[in-house]
C-alpha cells in the first residue's frame, strides 16, 4: 500500500535524510540508491528494497511509472512525498523524484576468495579518499569481470551517496568487502594463493611485464600517499605505470581501468 | 608592486569573479588557475601570468610563500585580498588562497599536426559533457605521453575552473585545440595521414587487436550518447573495450585510459 507522507517531522522522513551521513548508514545499517537509472539496476540485480520513495511529478514520466509498478509489486513500502520533502532527502544536484533505501549487504572475505569458479582477479582499496574514485574503480571492476573488490578501513564509504552514483549500479553486481583491515585480509589471501600486487610511482615492473595469467589482487592506494607501507612490505610484488609525458601521476580510476584491462587482455588473447 | 585591494566592487575583482562564467571567459580570452599546485604546475611550464590574487593567510605558508615570490619576480601584477574577497571569487569549495588570471592559449591543429617529430598519438574529444571528464583525459593524455588533445564543439570548457583542476597541470604542458568542427579536423587529419579511430559500443573489434603503430587520433564520444554519427562516419576504424562483467560502461575517462595505454605498450615493447 503507498503511504503520502508531507511532513518534514515524520520519522521515517527524518531516518531517510540522516542516510546522508555515514554514521546514521552505519548505526541503521542501511544506505539510499537515487535516479531512475539506478533503481532500475538495483531492481534488475534482485537488491531487496526496504522503502521506495517517489514523487508525483516523477512517476508521471513513462520509464519511472513502469519502474514504480514493478517496485509495488515487491511488497516494500512505498511513499509518495511532495517535491519539497524529496529535495530536503535527495542528496543530488538534480533529484529524478525515485529513490530506494536498502540494506548494507556487504560480502565476507571468506567468500569472495572461496568456491570462485574463475581465475580470481581482486581489487583492494586502500585508502583512497574520493567516493567519485571509489565508485569509478567499482564500475570499472565490473566492466572488467573482477571476482570483488576489497575496501580497506580509512577509504571512502562504498555506501555514500556520490560512491553509489558513481558505481552506475556495479555495487549491485559485485561482492565487496567493507572496513577490512590489512591484517584480517592478508592471511584470506596468502591462504587462498592470491598474489598481492600493490601499484605506485616506485622504481618497479611496468604493469604490462607483470604476469596476470594467476590469481592475483591489486592493491590501489590513496590518491595523495599511495599504496601504505603496510601494504607495499607485504605485497608480492609492485607495478607501475609508465608516466610518458610530463604528469606526475594518473587519476586513480584510470590507473585500476589500465591495469585491470592489461590482466584482461593477457588472459583473454586466446579466445577474443 | 603588489596592491590590496578590499573592495568587492573594485573592477578587477568583479572580471575575476565573472570568469567562472564560459562566456565571461570567451569575451575576455582569459582564465583562472587556482590552489597551489595547479599555480605551480603554470609557473613550472613557463605560461605566462596576467595577475596573480592570493590571501595574507596562505603567503604565511611555506610552500606558498615561495610561489608568490617566484611570481613576484615575473613582474605580472599582484593582488592581495581579504579572505572574504578571495572567497567570493574562488570556483573552489575549499579555497587556497592563490590563484593567477591567465591568457588562454589554444594550440592550432596545423601546428598540432606538423612538425611532430614523433608518431602522433591524439584524442579527439566529442561532445564529452562533465568538466571533470575532460580534464581527467587531458591528464591522462599528458601521461601517455600523447601529442596533443583535440576538442570539438559541444565539449565542455576546458578551461572551466573544474576542468583546470581535475587536468592536475596537463593543461599547461600538452597542445589542445578547443571548439573546432569535425568538417574543420578530418580533412587536416587526412592530408597528414592520421588514421581516425572512433570507440564505442558498437558491435567493432576489441581495442587490443588495433594496431597502434601508426599515427593515429582516438575518438571518445559523449557520456550517455557516445561517438557521433558524424565522427563515427569518418573513421577509419572502430575500438571496442570488452565488457566482462555486467556493468553497461566504462567511464570515458577510464576508457580513454586504457586504450592509450594499449598504444603505448605496443608502441614501447621494444624499448620499455
Amino acid at each position: 500500500m503507498t503511504e503520502f507522507i508531507s511532513s518534514p517531522e515524520n520519522k521515517l522522513i527524518k531516518e531517510v535524510a540522516s542516510l546522508k551521513q555515514k554514521k546514521y548508514r552505519d548505526s541503521l545499517g542501511m544506505f539510499v540508491a537515487e535516479g531512475v537509472r539506478l533503481v532500475e539496476e538495483c531492481i534488475n540485480a534482485g537488491w531487496p528494497v526496504e522503502v521506495c520513495i517517489y514523487t508525483e511529478n516523477a512517476a508521471a514520466k513513462n520509464r519511472t511509472h513502469s519502474l514504480i509498478e514493478k517496485i509495488t509489486n515487491m511488497n516494500c513500502k512505498m511513499v509518495v512525498v511532495p517535491e519539497n520533502i524529496y529535495n530536503k532527502i535527495s542528496d543530488t544536484d538534480q533529484p529524478q523524484g525515485i529513490m530506494v533505501i536498502l540494506e548494507k549487504r556487504p560480502s565476507t572475505i571468506d567468500t569472495m576468495v572461496s568456491g570462485i569458479n574463475k581465475q580470481p582477479l581482486l581489487i583492494i582499496l586502500d585508502g583512497i579518499q574520493d567516493p567519485g574514485n571509489v565508485g569509478t574503480i567499482i564500475r570499472t571492476a565490473d566492466a572488467a569481470g573482477c571476482t570483488g573488490v576489497i575496501v580497506l578501513k580509512g577509504s571512502a564509504d562504498i555506501y555514500a551517496g556520490k560512491t553509489v552514483r558513481a558505481t552506475m549500479g556495479s555495487l549491485f553486481h559485485l561482492p565487496i568487502t567493507e572496513a577490512l583491515s590489512p591484517s584480517e585480509l592478508l592471511p584470506v589471501l596468502k591462504e587462498a594463493g592470491i598474489k598481492v600486487m600493490a601499484t605506485g610511482l616506485q622504481k618497479s615492473f611496468s604493469y604490462y611485464q607483470a604476469d596476470f595469467n594467476n590469481p592475483v589482487a591489486i592493491v590501489l592506494g590513496n590518491e595523495g600517499q599511495g599504496v601504505s607501507a603496510e601494504l607495499l612490505k607485504a605485497a608480492d610484488s609492485c607495478l607501475t605505470i609508465p608516466l610518458v609525458g610530463q604528469a606526475e601521476s594518473l587519476n586513480v580510476a584510470v590507473a585500476a581501468g589500465i591495469i585491470l584491462y592489461e590482466a584482461i587482455r593477457q588472459r583473454s588473447t586466446c579466445n577474443l
